[in-house]
């Protein structure tokens, strides 16, 4: 793998890049579209290439209950496998071991808010799944209800079975409720399975259909500052060849930005930075300013089967398509808009498809808000090649 | 409307022809696709074209209800308001009256068998949702409850609203098990229905979306030879440029063949005639041979969706993709076929997708099965055209 910074921001850390996989390279800014279970929900690869996707991000927990690395390997590999052959990373389990542990505990994601899981499944409160201890994580499946043994070995192992380009270590999340203490000590236990991740990744070289995966390191360190110092400089320092930045980041935007104005200048500066599971277009462009490369998120695609749409076309960004405003409504979702759905569809028959519960509507929703994505992160990097300010109403026209 | 037979199947019935439309022609023997709520379940328009579908049958009854035939007319008619410019027919809501009335109570479809309906919903047994008198019939709605008057001139008013090219008019449909007496006062009340049905098509030219509109009759009298005969002879003096074949066909498919030999040869020869609601390879093949000419059902899509897969490959000419045998089956549903799904995806990551519930798994399904029935009409043709024999076996290359 390898990162090449093409083009930076004059005002801010913004860059524009080229991260090259086994499988092809990849413009960054660039939204990772979320493939949980090796597929983006509702699409199919030709559609993914036919609206820009560039990368995948599949999910480690998810597939190893079904349907086991061990048969994705035997199909040859994630890539073979899902039919999805451009780049993939594969996020550790170690997010689905917080939100199924602590998550579920405090009722609270990455910022402070009620948070559903990836699936868009309402999460039970108050009952951890979780068990954490030096070792690993016991983590209970959500398939069959066994408990199942996660250790950064382990984790290691499952990835290379699965073949991603780009692979994450297991890690400790924090939520923003936990204190400062328990917040050091995860971070330290994070360190120490970074560092048996790197041990393991190197002795399980040649295992898997991919000889040329890499692993990214994850900072933790929640909302503290001094802890997210700390963590970037540890992690920085272990050989990883790009980060990923993890876990709280604290009860509010501003907390967000924050965390990574601490964490984005303790890095490595050449290498490739990935911030975990946050994407709404705001939170893109704020990133973006603060040095980072690449996001995923299930929002975009989420919002959309739950009749959210994104559009520069209205106040807010967004129509929900079950409004009755939408009825007579002969316009696209967005004036303009080079989707397959805004080619051929209407918002009034995108909102009679949604009543009816029609499964063409799931498609046709997801096509949009992704093709969305994928143009914002085009005119991020538009922008910031031209020297044009990262303004959100610049950036969309809006 | 015009319909042009352009050759005969020395052997049987059997002839190809092409069916002009306002909206374009269609190559008959054609599989109309049915798109009960102005979409064939899973699919985009641009699905539908690039796998071969020439025509649509959307349902009046569901259209009505949702979201309704008038604000379809305002916003240009089922063609505009769908997308799918091609050729559009219409279902009048008859056979609705039937599977909510009589069906319910008896448990039955158009052949004696447990019907689901065409959303798939199994259906409660017993409770009539429907009365039928001389008028008309009151329907009950499944999307609010409320009581809805079906009548003839009714039917055609929402029909010449919703616009499509190829309508049908309100008939009383009967099961299997009912007797002779009922089943011939059925059929004479259709008849008179169908003459009412015709003033009010003739009364109503000019409304609605699409002056081109054609009205088809309907022929019933279950499966009773002298009914059968007299439907068709009495339907097909009426002057209607097109016939469909209703009801119930009895209780075998052999009781379905005989109803086609008694039916056909009554009808006006030059006109095109669809069979309503039949569509296996078998069933299409044998009706084929006796002069049916295009052919709806929800079986192909609705199959799909619950993990049948029609392949020529396998004995039975379906797999049921949930089946542990399939776990690690690297080939397509079925090989040489020319479909999307087949391009790009193994039997193993289908049965992931369906096992996991994956939204993508049903328009992957979807696109295979309807675009077998597509080439199967049109091997069916070229067999025709190439006076080679009608059967499955040649037809399928199995």
């Amino acid at each position: 793998m390898e990162f090449e910074i093409e083009a930076r921001d004059p005002r801010s850390e913004a860059r524009v890049g080229v991260l090259r996989t086994a499988h092809g390279a990849v413009e960054t800014p660039a939204f990772v579209a979320v493939a949980t279970r090796g597929t983006v929900k509702a699409l199919s690869v030709d559609d993914l290439r036919e609206i820009g996707v560039q990368i995948l991000i599949g999910n480690t927990y998810h597939l190893v209950l079904r349907p086991g690395a061990e048969l994705v390997a035997e199909l040859g590999g994630l890539h073979r496998f899902s039919g999805w052959e451009g780049p993939w990373m594969t996020d550790s389990g170690g997010f689905q071991v917080f939100s199924l542990g602590a998550g579920m505990e405090h009722g609270v994601g990455k910022i402070a808010s009620i948070f559903p899981d990836e699936e868009g499944v309402p999460q039970p409160r108050g009952e951890s799944l979780v068990k954490v201890d030096e070792e690993g994580a016991w983590v209970k499946s959500i398939v069959d209800g066994s408990w199942i043994r996660f250790t950064p070995e382990e984790v290691i192992r499952w990835q290379r079975l699965l073949g991603a380009d780009i692979v994450l270590p297991l890690d400790e999340c924090t939520s923003p409720f936990h204190d400062r203490d328990y917040t050091a000590r995860a971070m330290e236990r994070t360190h120490r399975w970074a560092e048996r991740a790197l041990e393991a990744f190197a002795r399980t070289k040649g295992l898997g259909p991919n000889p040329e995966q890499v692993l990214f390191g994850i900072v933790q360190g929640g909302a503290y500052e001094d802890l997210r110092r700390r963590s970037a400089r540890y992690i920085g320092s272990l050989g990883f060849p790009g980060f990923a930045i993890g876990g709280s980041l604290g009860r509010s935007k501003e907390d967000m930005y924050r965390v990574l104005e601490w964490t984005v200048p303790e890095l490595p500066q050449g290498k490739p930075r990935h911030l975990l599971g946050i994407g709404t277009v705001e939170d893109i462009v704020e990133a973006v300013k603060r040095g980072i490369d690449t996001f995923d998120c299930a929002a975009p695609t989420r919002m959309a089967r739950n009749g959210t749409l994104l559009t520069s076309d209205e106040e807010g960004l967004s129509i929900h398509i079950k409004a009755a405003g939408f009825r007579e409504d002969e316009r696209p979702i967005e004036e303009g808009c080079d989707c397959p759905t805004c080619r051929r569809y209407s918002r009034a028959f995108l909102r009679h498809l949604f009543r009816a519960g029609e499964l063409s509507y799931y498609r046709l929703a997801t096509l949009h808000n992704l093709r969305f994505m994928v143009r914002l992160m085009g005119r991020i990097r538009a922008a910031i090649r031209a020297g044009a300010p990262l303004e959100i109403r610049e950036l969309l026209g809006a």
